[in-house]
């Protein structure tokens, strides 16, 4: 059976155990396996936290190496942008040329998203943060490294859509992009 | 002449050619080419903006494979974590094996730079955000897949050194550490 890696902040959510279990069975009723970091049965009693660390990264690395593509979440995590571990395996698994693709719950592009959150200034033609940094303007939905690397646009709501703050409409609209293993 | 990748956020600095400059020309006195993305000159006149972003996208692709080593800045960007285009480089560059050092003009763990932007809550031994998104706290200066990624230590500012808001000091360090070519 082909395999999914199943990227994204869920792993920090206070029910992550119960949001994995809901990805994998939307995986098999797709005919993937869903491959979920947590799923990782790790022996890390009595190491040190950066023994923990390390091992949490190979088993990840480890995944994502055997996995036949990777559906990741995207959505805005402590700012505008997705979380970073997220954005690290995006790029990990493009290098290995795994077809990746993406989903935000928030809509629009990152401009859009970054004013939602930060007081920006225009100068001339260009937005700018508070810091003086450019806010890219590509009417991409991520970074354009991360949104050029996705092997399909990245998938978003749509007006209409029912709420699905998390996301699970959205996987299941990257697991039909993904098509049949 | 061996070459590293300049990753980072300063693509968006108002004065991002000459930050690049700068970072080039610390690099050549340590033996180091250095390749700065906005060095790369494309022909981009006329295409729509995705287009361009392709361009730019498949320019670094090309630039990080061929480099011999990264590294990157990855200081606190819009956010408690760093630079997603960057965190995206850091991800891509480790899969093809090459060498990654890493620096943040902020320090503490991620946790510290965390607390620091965001009203944290401690549910039994864990720091949780506003969401409810556990916060990481392996010791580690950002999230453990990029941290466990680098090739040494994320190089951070260290008591009694001089304000280096820019990290031109803490980019010296990295090329220290990534030795002689």
């Amino acid at each position: 059976m082909r395999k999914v890696y199943l990227a994204g902040p869920e792993v920090f959510w206070p029910d992550a155990g119960a949001i994995g279990q809901a990805k994998r069975a939307l995986c098999a009723e797709a005919g993937w396996v869903g491959l979920f970091p947590l799923d990782n049965d790790l022996a890390v009693d009595g190491l040190a936290p950066q023994a923990v660390a390390q091992a949490i990264f190979d088993a990840n690395i480890a995944m994502i190496a055997r996995a036949d593509a990777v559906i990741a979440n995207l959505s805005p995590f402590r700012g505008p942008g997705a979380d970073p571990g997220t954005v690290f395996e995006v790029g990990f698994a493009h290098a290995l040329g795994k077809p990746v693709f993406g989903y935000s719950v928030e809509g629009g592009s990152l401009l859009d998203r970054t004013r939602a959150r930060l007081p920006l200034t225009r100068a001339a033609s260009e937005m700018r943060d508070p810091d003086g940094a450019l806010v890219e303007d590509f009417g991409l939905a991520e970074n354009l490294m991360i949104a050029c690397a996705l092997a399909a646009p990245m998938v978003l709501p749509q007006a209409g859509d029912a709420a699905d703050l998390r996301g699970l409409g959205l996987f299941r609209r990257c697991l039909a992009l993904l098509g049949l293993p």
